[in-house]
C-alpha cells in the first residue's frame, strides 16, 4: 500500500509539458494555487474538509524515481535537460489549508499552496484527486449520521466503492465525519477504526436450512452474533432467531441483534421488533441495510422505525447522487501579481486569501468572509492555517478520532436549515471589501492587456 | 504499487466471521459462487466487461501476511487454530469468466469462481471492488465513444476519479472501451495507453499576456503544440493562437491544434473553425473539453460541431449518471447442491452456469441465453471460458490492445438500438428451458424445508 515512491508519475501529462516550457523560459517564481469548490451539488449546504493528510504526506515525500524517468525519456517529448532537472525536482512550497474536520463552504480555499510554479503545478492533479474525494465522502458521510439522528451509522461500501484506494478513504473520510465504524479490515488495520461484520446470505443458503446456519454462527461467535434474517423470509427469520437466542440463553450467552437487508426495512423492523420483545428478547439489537443512503434514513428516522443502527454501503461510497465536486485549482498569485481566469462559468478571484468564520455568542456558526490573507478581521476565527513549510509539515498529524471530535464539535454548532437533507438553506458567504476590490482591478486589467 | 502481498485484508470483516464458522463446523466443501449484474441503470443496454487480470491476480497472489494475521489477532475474534488456518490459506479454486472487452448483458454471469467455501467466500470483497468499478468505467467509456461517432476520445479524468487505484483503473477500462489515449501519465507507463496533454488555464495566466504564454509553450513543443484558448475569450485567443501558428510557419514548424474548455461548445467550435480556415489554417484540429459526456458529446455529434476530438473526464470517469451497478456475486451451488436466495427484490438462480450467444447470418449479436454449463447449445458461443484451475491461471493475460480489438469488434456488431444514449432497446436473452426449471425446483424444496 506504499505509495509514495513513485506517485509522481500519477499526473496529467500537461502538468509536464506546461513544466518543461516553465524549465525552458527559465520561470522559476512563486505561485499560489488555490484550491475550492466553485458550487453546491443538489441538496448540499456544506462540505467537510478531508485529505489533508495524504496530501501533505505525497508533499514531503514528492520525487521522480528512475523508472519514471526512464518512462518519460521514453515518451520522446521530453529534453535531458529537463528530465535532469525533474530528477533533482522535489517539493519545498508552503501550504495553508483548512484542517480535516472542519466545515467549509463554496469558494472557501480548502487549501492554498506557494511554490515555484513547477512544483505548485505539477501535484495539482494528486490533491484534486484526493482532497476531492475525501471531501466528497466525508460530506456525504454527515449528512447520513445527521439523518440517522441518534442512530449509529457504519460504513458497508467496500465493495462498491471505487477501486481499493478509494475503499480505504471512503472508511477513514466517513468515519472522520462520524459513523461508528467500517466492515473494510484493511482500514480498521490501517486507520485504528473500529471493525464490524455479521454475515451474508450465502452463509445462510450453504446450509441446507436458515436455523441451522444460525446454530453454526453462534457457536462460533457466542457473544457476539448478528443474524441476517431476510434470506428467504424475513418474519420467518425473526423467529428463527428468536429460538436460537432462547437455546443461547440456555446456556449463558446472548444474542447481539439482527440485520434486515431487503424488503420494507420500516413495517418489517416494526413486525421484528415486535416478535422479539413478544419473546422477551428487547435487548437484541435491529440493524437495517440494503441500499441505504441519508434520504432513506432521514425517512426511517421521521417514522421511527425501531432500527438501533444502520449498515450504509454503496450510495455512500459512491456519493450517489452527487459523485464529484466542482473542486479546482486555480493560479491566483504568480511573482507576486495576483491573477485570474475569466472562462465562462469558471472565473477566478486573485490573491493569497484566509477564510474568516464569525459565531454567534452561543458559539453557533453566523457567516464566513473570504478576504486576503493578510487580512485581520476582529472576531473571526482565520480557518487556513500553515500546515507545511519549506515542504516540510509543520507540525504532527492529529489523530483521526481528533478530527472526527474536532468535525463532531463544530457540526453541532451549523445551523438545522443548512444541515437539511432536502433544499439546505444557503449559509451566509461572501467576500470582503479589500478582496472584492482587488478582483475588480485585476479583472480590468487583465481585459485590457489581452 | 504493488498491493499483491497485503490485500487479503482487504474484505469485509463478515467474511472472516463466516469462515471462522466455517472452519469450525469444517465445512470445507466446493462452493460455487457467480458474479452478475442485477438489472440496468437508466439509459444503459448492455456492460463491458473489464478487471478480470485484476482479479485473476489477486487470486493467484492471495495469501494473509504476517502484519494481517497479528492485526487480526489483536481483533479478539477469532481463534488462534482459525489463524493458523488462515496463515496457510491461499486460493486453489477455478474460475470461469467472461473475458475482458466482451458485451454482457443483466443476470450474465461475468465470471463463476468454484473452491472450498471459504476460499470462494472470503475473495468476494476484491472481486466486487475491481469488476464492478472497472465494468462501470467501460460500460460508460463505450457509450461516449459511440456519441462521439469518428471523433477520437481521450481520458482526462484522473483529477476527478475517487483515488489513485481508480484513477488507473478509468484509464484502462475506457482505453479498453475505445478511448485513444490518456492524460493519466502512470497508466501510460503501466498499461501502455498513449498519453496526450495540452496546457492548463494557470500556465496562460502566469503570463501578462495570453500570446506570450502560447509562444513559450510551441517553443517548447514545436511538433506537439495544442493551445488552451478559453481563458479570457475564446475568439480573441483564437486569433492569437493564428498569428502564433504563422510564426510557427515561417520558422517551418506547425501549429497541431487548439482546445475549448467552456462556453457554448458547439457555437465556439464553428466559430473558431472559421478563423482558423480563414487563416488558412484548415489542417490546425479543435479539441473540445468541459464536463462532456455522453449526452453532450451526442449532442455536439448532432448538430455536426467540428470538434476533431474530445476529452472527456470527471463524468466518464466517476459514471455519474450510474455511479455504481447492482452487482452481485451470490452462491449458486454449495457442496453439489444448487441454492438460491429469496430475499424480495434480490433472488437469484441457482447452479453452475453458461452463457450461449447467438449472431445472425451476418455476425450481428441476435440473442443470449443463459443455461447450465453442461448444456450444449448448437449454433451459440458459449461465452464462458476457464481461465484458472487450481488456483493458477489457465493461460496468458491477452494485452490491452488485444481486448480493446475484441470490444471495438463485437460492439460493431450490435444493434444501434441497443447502444442508444437514450432509452436503449433491451437486448434479448433468456434462461434455458434446464436452466428454469432447476430454479423452480429448488425454489419450490427451499420453501417446504424452512
Amino acid at each position: 500500500m506504499q505509495h509514495a515512491n513513485n506517485l509522481a508519475l500519477l499526473t496529467d501529462l500537461y502538468q509536464l509539458t506546461m513544466a518543461q516550457s516553465y524549465f525552458a523560459s527559465r520561470k522559476f517564481e512563486a505561485a499560489t494555487f488555490s484550491l475550492f469548490i466553485r458550487n453546491y451539488p443538489p441538496n448540499r449546504g456544506y462540505f467537510v474538509s478531508a485529505g489533508l493528510e495524504d496530501v501533505l504526506r505525497f508533499l514531503a515525500d514528492f520525487s521522480f524515481d528512475a523508472a519514471s524517468l526512464d518512462y518519460l525519456h521514453s515518451c520522446g517529448l521530453f529534453a535531458d535537460e529537463f528530465l535532469d532537472f525533474l530528477k533533482g525536482l522535489r517539493f519545498t512550497g508552503e501550504v495553508w489549508a483548512i484542517p480535516e474536520g472542519r466545515l467549509l463552504f463554496k469558494d472557501e480555499p480548502i487549501l492554498e499552496i506557494t511554490a515555484p510554479i513547477v512544483e505548485a503545478q505539477i501535484v495539482e492533479t494528486f490533491i484534486i484527486n484526493q482532497i476531492n474525494l475525501q471531501t466528497l465522502i466525508a460530506s456525504k458521510a454527515a449528512r447520513c449520521v445527521h439523518a440517522a439522528q441518534d442512530r449509529a451509522v457504519v460504513d458497508f461500501s467496500l465493495r462498491r466503492a471505487h477501486g481499493i484506494d478509494a475503499g480505504l478513504k471512503v472508511a477513514r473520510s466517513s468515519y472522520l465525519a462520524g459513523f461508528a465504524a467500517t466492515s473494510n479490515v484493511l482500514a480498521g488495520k490501517r486507520y485504528g477504526i473500529p471493525i464490524v461484520g455479521t454475515m451474508a446470505h450465502s452463509f445462510v443458503s450453504s446450509f441446507e436450512r436458515e436455523i441451522d446456519a444460525f446454530r453454526s454462527f453462534v457457536s462460533s461467535f457466542p457473544d457476539n452474533s448478528i443474524l441476517l434474517i431476510d434470506t428467504y423470509d424475513t418474519l420467518a427469520g425473526a423467529r428463527s432467531a428468536v429460538e436460537v437466542a432462547r437455546e443461547m440463553a440456555a446456556r449463558g450467552g446472548r444474542l447481539r441483534g439482527v440485520r434486515i437487508d431487503s424488503g420494507d426495512l420500516a413495517r418489517l423492523a416494526r413486525e421484528v421488533r415486535a416478535i422479539l420483545d413478544g419473546a422477551g428478547l428487547p435487548d437484541v439489537k435491529i440493524i437495517g441495510s440494503g441500499g441505504l443512503d441519508e434520504y432513506d434514513l432521514a425517512v426511517l428516522s421521521e417514522v421511527k422505525a425501531p432500527y438501533d443502527s444502520y449498515g450504509v454501503g454503496t450510495k455512500m461510497g459512491v456519493s450517489e447522487d452527487a459523485p464529484w465536486f466542482d473542486m479546482a485549482y486555480k493560479l491566483v498569485e504568480y511573482n507576486g501579481r495576483p491573477v485570474l481566469k475569466l472562462s465562462t462559468g469558471k472565473a477566478t478571484v486573485p490573491g493569497r486569501k484566509q477564510v474568516f468564520r464569525f459565531v454567534d455568542a452561543s458559539g453557533r456558526l453566523e457567516r464566513d468572509l473570504i478576504g486576503l490573507r493578510g487580512e485581520a478581521l476582529s472576531g473571526a476565527e482565520a480557518l487556513l492555517q500553515k500546515v507545511m513549510e519549506g515542504g516540510r509539515p509543520t507540525g504532527g498529524y492529529p489523530s483521526l478520532n481528533e478530527i472526527r471530535r474536532r468535525f463532531t464539535e463544530e457540526f453541532r454548532r451549523l445551523d438545522e436549515r443548512i444541515k437539511a437533507i432536502h433544499n439546505p438553506r444557503l449559509y451566509p458567504a461572501g467576500w470582503t471589501p479589500e478582496l472584492a476590490e482587488l478582483r475588480d482591478a485585476v479583472e480590468q486589467q487583465v481585459t485590457q492587456t489581452q
